[in-house]
């Protein structure tokens, strides 16, 4: 059960619906939000009757929720939710496109790139500035120069930036640099992390992680959301499997599965999940074809010389294809795009 | 290398190619095949100069092969196998889909879905008549009854049957009675009757094992072809992992990675993979959308009292639905047509 | 439900339950056994009162069974099944150890290595006459001329033999010339060859398949119980999972999980799940400490030249170092040999 | 390569080695310890002679490292790791034992359970101060008020504390107030924490994720002490697979495969591998018979009311139990305890 005060809901009626659900013998849980105030009631086994608070002043909605997560739930809410950037609305009746390659490797590297996906048509520019690697000694990105260079690509190009935070004090200067923040998979469980990402004014962008049910997803979605940061985007990115014919096996059945559960819109990284370049266009296809709002691509226009991810890149001209590709699927009236 | 004989060799011109492979230190591995023999060799751990075997009488070619499997491989055959059935083919330009009930549960059953199906599009009718459940106590099929009744729907409706092989003397009723005998998951390592089905004169449907590998799937039909049969159609139908939102994980990126090591077609099974009515359609488009060359897929009319997989079945009006979907969808330029 | 009926139960008293069953609703299961009949009830969705079968003429017991499986439950049958061969017993207060190569390759090789195992304790020798392999070109086995040499080396040993059965065929030339008949992990779910096995007069050892949970483990043993032959011996050999750095991955959890659903007992094999030789003796460690009544571990005495899964079969002497080792865990008051 | 300064290597020596290095095409990567600083090289496709460093002055060894990790390699570092607290070592002959509640739920909780645990024999008081919670509304730990009550039971007791930090802030604290700092599964791959621990000088105990490789978590190892903290325990607490019976499947393949190419020390969780209580005694006696150096084990006196992961807790009886289990397999002359 999901209590939605009132806006201007007082304090005294606050502490009165907390009461009563204390003597019902369950646990209010309070749910700040930028409008108004929710309390979500948990320790109940079976339903509760949502008219025992109807009366009580101050409370405009009780909803039942059957499912752990509640503000990431359709039962809470069922529209979808749709991430204005200007006119470029994720979520909404248009695909939304980011590419760009793994890391930032240099300005010039990022510009050339930049340009060919915005001639392509993406609409957000994504590129590592700090980078979780399995190794130590891999390069781990430039850091604050590597967002210096998406200011500037944005600059230059009018794409908007996408760009992975790794820890607090990493989301602190990514939150003022970017336009979304993306939380990567192996983060998706760092939930000291979501916490912090659910005070960010900026969208975030949350991939799934390597072996996340799409419980645990939505519930790293609702620690974000729990927080007040109701702007989120949910990643597809593949999950380990013993197959070993694509890096990881993407789990396009997972879009369906999302979008009946949460209002949250989904997109899918088809580069990840195949970690190889010819697989890269006929899952995206897959993935809009299945109903996923968008993509995250990786491309890079000299994937040999990439400092990371090289094999699974895409060149400029395939990245072009992929957009036409996909250009034809969503004139069609998929399901995905309602 | 596979060593190809010209149609006319004499069994002199073979021993002495076999010879010269022993020579080498090397095995040769003869595959008998309807029209003329070729000769595998194993054994070699660095390439095989071809040009030791070009001068040896009634050899016709010397194909290097990279891969375990010979026959099923895109390097010893570069175009498409296409599998004619009047006009439809099974690999050619058009989707081929598949569908029907999960059991043979009556005729009166199978005529009301193949009817339904029949009018939506689809090529063939699928009906189990010999089941394998999990339980011993679970229904087994109407065995021979339920092929008399598969025969009376291809009479009745003009549909080729697809019905499922369990062990050796089912596949002898089911290759007299049906289209296309199938080989499900749980045998597709069930060598014996691989090479069972690999006599028949009959086209072989073969489902990826639960926890198979690609690799695994094209040796499964390199059992079949080195028998003699070459007429294999694969099938992705979803594989085990912790993912529980779906029954198995529908792995689609199986689809490009088998286009490009084989060359025998693939279509998809969504209704195994999803065990859930509501991911079918979107799955299927999926599905085609990365390339598969058609779909099989569960209907029922009255899937509340279906005999088994009830809850995955599309109702026909839904599988009216699924064909509209796909047929846009096969009107683009995909990959997964040419 | 299983309504077990007097060793002497008349036919009509057997229709009586029958129709007592169905008049409730239920489906009625006769489950055929060499001593006296049982009768499965299935389609229950609750509890079904055993008293209402207990005034029945020729009932003996009606117990209830909460798992899909019947006569496998330990709730069916509460002590522990013991397979007695001789003075061996397998399931019963001493540890079962089954050893010998891969494959049959000659009576010389099989001599070598019976006579190495049986020194070093071993109870039975294991050895593939006919073997599945994935590959159509890789070694098949010696067939029958492997099953001859079996029976020398039983003559010469005295050490009992364990071979594997891949279909019908086979299984009856297995069953005249081996002491037990393995079913090996990619048949687990070949119903057909499961119900042939219930049929035969020698004992089963039944290897878990490769992606199979504990339920579908019991319902492949519950075919072969249902058909007659009580006697199997299971066996845990690894699951499929992303590790690599072991062939497969050994689920020791599954030993207490199965001593805990049946009566049956089960051993590990530590070689197929390691594929690696220097896993074998700490795995097989591992399994006695779990509660294992026996182990199947492969030993070759040239691993180098062996014609399949050299590298990880155990040297002789390592053999001998891994029943000293497991001698000691057995000397210690375990739960495992309770 | 990993060249090993001399303890008074100067700035100069350092530079002559990174400058050598980069003439031969390759990248020098600084590994600074707190006795002397060592330089692994990265990019190399094949070996170096390592007498290209002898000659440099400053140079103590070069030691060739076939692996992507160095300082955790055994190759690096052939004698095993054995961390010391006082008369207990860790990784040393005798086995340690961690046992106590999930989640700190108050002193008299923990004192209870503590003095139980310290009874039976156990070394190390484990409980979370803060905890990872999969809903952002399950009870989040006590925080610091936990931490005090962990000093308490210290100081009460005797008995030595770990506790998880889950980013860098509770790090801080938590290195202050523990023995042992933890590092959880979901945080196996996040890199900044780990960092963070490296410069710790408390001992980290490390979980393998829930789908990492033995190669990633060896990996993570090297984040730390890349840093400079080389006091590291590792600890397999089962792998997420399809199996159901457990709540994950303990591999326990993962400690000899650990300790053949590592030289740190590495414990096993089986409470959290079952997630169920009766198969936790066995999993303990199977993770000592393999080989691991200890066990860190959930006890609570009241599981039931337990604020997280009950059902898996043990009972004080339940324990004591478990330590003479194991007790009497330390006994025994295992691999293990070498």
């Amino acid at each position: 059960m999901l209590i939605v005060m009132q806006k201007d809901a007082t304090q005294e009626q606050i502490d009165r619906v907390n009461e009563e659900i204390k003597n019902l013998g369950l646990t209010p849980v309070p749910i700040p939000g930028s409008q108004r105030i929710a309390i979500g009631i948990i320790g109940n086994t079976g339903a509760i009757d949502p008219a025992l608070f109807f009366e009580l002043d101050g409370v405009k909605e009780a909803i039942p929720v059957s499912k752990p997560y509640k503000l990431v739930s359709r039962e809470v809410k069922p529209e979808n939710t749709v991430i204005p950037f200007g006119d470029i609305k994720v979520g909404g009746s248009e695909l939304t496109v980011i590419a760009g390659p793994c890391a930032v490797e240099s300005l010039e590297q990022c510009l050339t790139i930049a340009r060919a996906v915005k001639k392509a048509g993406a609409h957000f520019f994504r590129g590592g500035a700090f980078k979780p690697r399995t190794s130590p000694y891999s390069f781990q990105g430039l850091g604050e120069k590597g967002l210096e260079i998406l200011i500037r690509v944005r600059e230059e190009t009018g794409l908007l930036i996408v760009t992975e935070a790794i820890d607090h004090d990493v989301l602190s200067l990514v939150e003022e640099a970017a336009d979304i923040v993306q939380i990567g998979a192996r983060n998706m469980q760092n939930f000291s992390l979501l916490k912090r990402a659910g005070k960010s004014p900026k969208p975030i962008l949350l991939k799934r992680g390597m072996s996340a049910t799409i419980e645990e997803l939505l519930m790293a979605a609702e620690y974000i959301m729990a927080e007040g940061n109701h702007q989120i985007i949910l990643c597809e990115r593949g999950v380990r499997t013993f197959a070993d014919h694509s890096r990881n096996t993407l789990d396009l059945s997972a879009i369906p599965a999302v979008k009946s559960l949460s209002h949250l819109p989904i997109i899918v990284d088809p580069s990840h999940a195949a970690g190889k370049r010819d697989q890269v266009i006929p899952l995206s296809r897959g993935a809009i074809a299945v109903g996923a709002h968008g993509l995250i691509v990786e491309v890079h226009h000299d994937p040999l010389h990439a400092l990371s991810d090289g094999p699974q890149s895409l060149y400029p001209e395939q990245f072009e294809e992929l957009m036409r590709s996909i250009r034809m699927l969503a004139g069609l009236p998929l399901a995905a795009h309602k």
